[in-house]
């Protein structure tokens, strides 16, 4: 390593010189070959070149890296594992990212406050693997979460299967040391404490999608283990049995830790995938239940999740015989989006938001969507929490196809906002449906929250040109750059 | 009605008759005997006259009254039930007081996707009761929660007893409607939809001690009630063994639903009061755990709960015959504050937040101060969330007393935010705790929540002077009325 770092030179203008000074000349890149990867994130329908991509190893480097951003003008983003699946992290304006995966570090854990504090380049499933032995585990669980870092489940507000019972990213993030656009270092929320006084800032960042500042250090909950674990599998021959299945268990007052449905062209996918387990091919729905606690009531409510399966003309049922069985049904579940790519060229995962009582209209619309876009569209999603994940299957190297698929993703995501739902469960919005904004969003709303952006990211060096659809302060600057190089 | 109708003549000045314009002559009040029940909140240390209150029936009214004092700089502020601890209601700029206690109506109840609205003015408890016949409730349970009202609730981020598995308010509010400090209605949030894109605008308006809007209309999450409640009482000779029996239950992965405590001065003062239920006096702590949930469950919890307190030597514990000895039970502790007044003249109740791991170290600071101040302190508390209300009993006729207690619940927060904890768990900053922000925020921290509220309230004429230490703009505001005179 001392002898590579000896052959390196830095070849780049003086903002590269300048930023390589302070993370080290082996953690930059800036040759257009390096940086090819960095060109989007999960969504990779829009590919973009960033100017540079610096890694910092502590937070002082990252508040040297903005604030010479900030004093140079220079438009700067922060990224995680590039998971992101609405163009969060993809650089639209040259930007320098700075990229957290070498702040990968467990900093402490608390059991008796049940609290841990990480790095944001620390991998979502590393927690729940180090604090497993004592009985501990992290409850967000994105399906990504053997990759993706919680920086970027903070910045994105991430969700996941069990996300139903236990909630989604914000509700377990205690404390957030955050550096703010001009290089500032602040901490905000309290370790330990869950209401602290004043605006409720930490809710403000977490999810705000990399807009208004950069997370250095994370304080999450931590959560003991559930003592028992049960899982069951159902299909269905109608897509509308398995919707009512899913009203009916929530009516019984059953809180599953998961409830997950997938349609016909997903449990395709999914069988021809990595992880098959022998769906049958000729069901037109499944649905995935798990519940969890204190093992002796969960007898009962696994008898009640099989009456209510009953009810609604299950045509086959079973329970998890042990945790091997119950895992095999998980990995094929979580790898459900990327299995897509073995029944389809190229997918496209749209990520809309229901009242869990209109599932059923909200599937037929969908399936209209596909008849007149003459796409076919797969669903898996979390129907517990009526967060569906339209995958629509498309061929890129057709012409027109992209565009017609971005159009279907849009139209469906339409409909769930036109039944009084949102654009996006766990996502974001990104690059991707800053137009969809509109659909759930006045003018005068949206302004208010640009004004609230004005606030903590006054120059707009932040992620400009993300999650609202006016590019906004964007144009500005640029004038205000120009004049400069006038004068 | 009719002929008092044509009794009352409208005698205040221009601005008092243009708001009787709106709202009606029967809906105002203006005269000095009227309004000194409207001089404080329940935080009665300061005691200030509004110019006029008002009592709106529609948003619509809500919202011509914000305009008109918007255009006209009135200072004004929204007030619920008044049962506010900190002040937040307390009109300290001659405010025009917006009261919403007319607007009280159960809007609407979808069983179906688990939520109801609900007016400002609808007081807490009777949520519950409308809902209760179909097996439903509302969670968050302010001690208060038979006369406050959920407006508030929304303003305070109000916690309650059960606050320690549900949550506090802001995790139960799905959607609402805002009058916006000119005018302007919106509406935050989704129904049913639990993470709306964009900035947390939901979250930030909750909490925001009515700094940054009127809100006129609540979504609310109901949920099911549980299959079986059971509630242990323990006694404890020593405070350090109840301490350590609160870790303990939390620690052997037990979630109960409340985990309450008393000391032995609290235990007087309820045993004093309207509720008596023979708790020995002899003794140093008790606690109240209760837990709910799936019937098959309980059972073996309660048995944990018993072995944990037996290993923290438990002078005495029983669990609850039935819902009479449980009901008993709770309205013992709920009317504890109140209780005071039977041992005490008057009594000052602080609400400080402290890591769960601090408590033993934290009640013996509490107990130095009531030392060095020489004035009694009780605790009633919620231990299992680390919320600490110490009630610091003095006597107003005993000259500097007052100053006194006020200089001592001070300093029992201080001694909560010097273990990293935080000056209020659910009463509010307001007008008490002003000067306390500064004991865990940096001036650059509060400066960034002004500029937030600047963003929303930038004239800052909605309940100003609250909150923040700083008056702000407050002054501003006066100069700038002086010179539209001098003109």
């Amino acid at each position: 390593m001392l002898f590579s770092k000896k052959r390196k030179k830095i070849q780049g203008d003086e903002h590269i010189r300048k930023l390589a000074e302070i993370v080290g000349d082996d953690e930059i890149l800036y040759k257009k070959e390096d940086l090819i990867s960095y060109d989007s994130d999960g969504f990779t329908v829009h590919t973009h070149m960033p100017k540079a991509v610096v890694f910092p190893t502590d937070t002082k480097e990252v508040s040297e890296i903005v604030k010479y951003c900030s004093t140079h003008k220079l438009p700067f983003l922060a990224r995680g594992a590039g998971t992101g699946l609405s163009g969060g992290a993809t650089p639209v304006n040259e930007e320098v990212i700075i990229s957290l995966v070498k702040m990968k570090s467990l900093l402490s854990v608390d059991y008796e406050n049940r609290q841990a504090v990480v790095q944001p380049g620390f991998v979502n499933l590393k927690l729940t693997h180090s604090i497993s032995d004592k009985g501990y585990y992290y409850a967000p669980d994105p399906s990504s979460q053997y990759v993706c870092t919680i920086g970027g489940n903070v910045a994105e507000n991430a969700g996941g299967a069990h996300c139903l019972k236990y909630g989604v990213t914000t509700n377990h993030i205690l404390a957030l040391e955050v550096v703010m656009p001009d290089g500032e270092i602040v901490n905000i929320g309290g370790e330990g404490i869950p209401d602290m006084p004043g605006y409720d800032l930490l809710g403000l960042l977490t999810g705000s999608e990399g807009t208004l500042g950069v997370v250095t250090e994370i304080t999450v909950k931590i959560l003991k283990n559930p003592e028992r674990k049960q899982t069951v599998l159902a299909y269905f021959d109608k897509v509308e049995n398995g919707s009512k299945a899913v009203s009916d268990i929530i009516s019984a007052g059953i809180v599953p830790a998961a409830l997950e449905m997938m349609d016909q062209i997903a449990i395709e996918g999914v069988e021809a995938g990595a992880f098959p387990v022998g769906h049958p091919k000729d069901i037109a729905a499944l649905l995935l239940i798990e519940v969890d606690g204190i093992a002796a009531g969960l007898d009962e409510q696994i008898d009640d999740i099989l009456d209510v399966c009953q009810n609604n003309h299950v045509t086959d049922v079973k329970v998890a015989e042990d945790d091997e069985e119950r895992g095999r049904w998980w990995a094929n579940r979580k790898t459900g989006f990327g299995a897509m790519g073995a029944i389809s060229a190229d997918y496209l995962v749209q990520d809309g938001v229901i009242p869990r009582s209109r599932l059923p209209e909200v599937l037929d619309q969908i399936a209209s969507i596909s008849r007149e876009y003459e796409l076919r569209i797969a669903n898996i999603f979390h129907a517990g929490d009526g967060n569906l994940h339209p995958l629509i299957l498309f061929d890129s190297s057709v012409p027109g196809e992209t565009d017609k698929a971005v159009k279907a993703g849009s139209a469906c995501l339409k409909a769930c906002a036109d039944v009084g739902g949102s654009i996006t469960g766990e996502h974001g919005v990104g690059i991707e449906k800053r137009e969809e904004m509109k659909f759930i969003f006045s003018e005068e709303e949206i302004e208010a929250q640009t004004r609230v952006r004005e606030v903590f990211n006054p120059h707009n060096l932040l992620n400009k040109g993300k999650l609202f659809p006016s590019p906004g302060k964007c144009v500005e600057i640029k004038k205000e750059e120009k004049k400069a190089v006038q004068i």
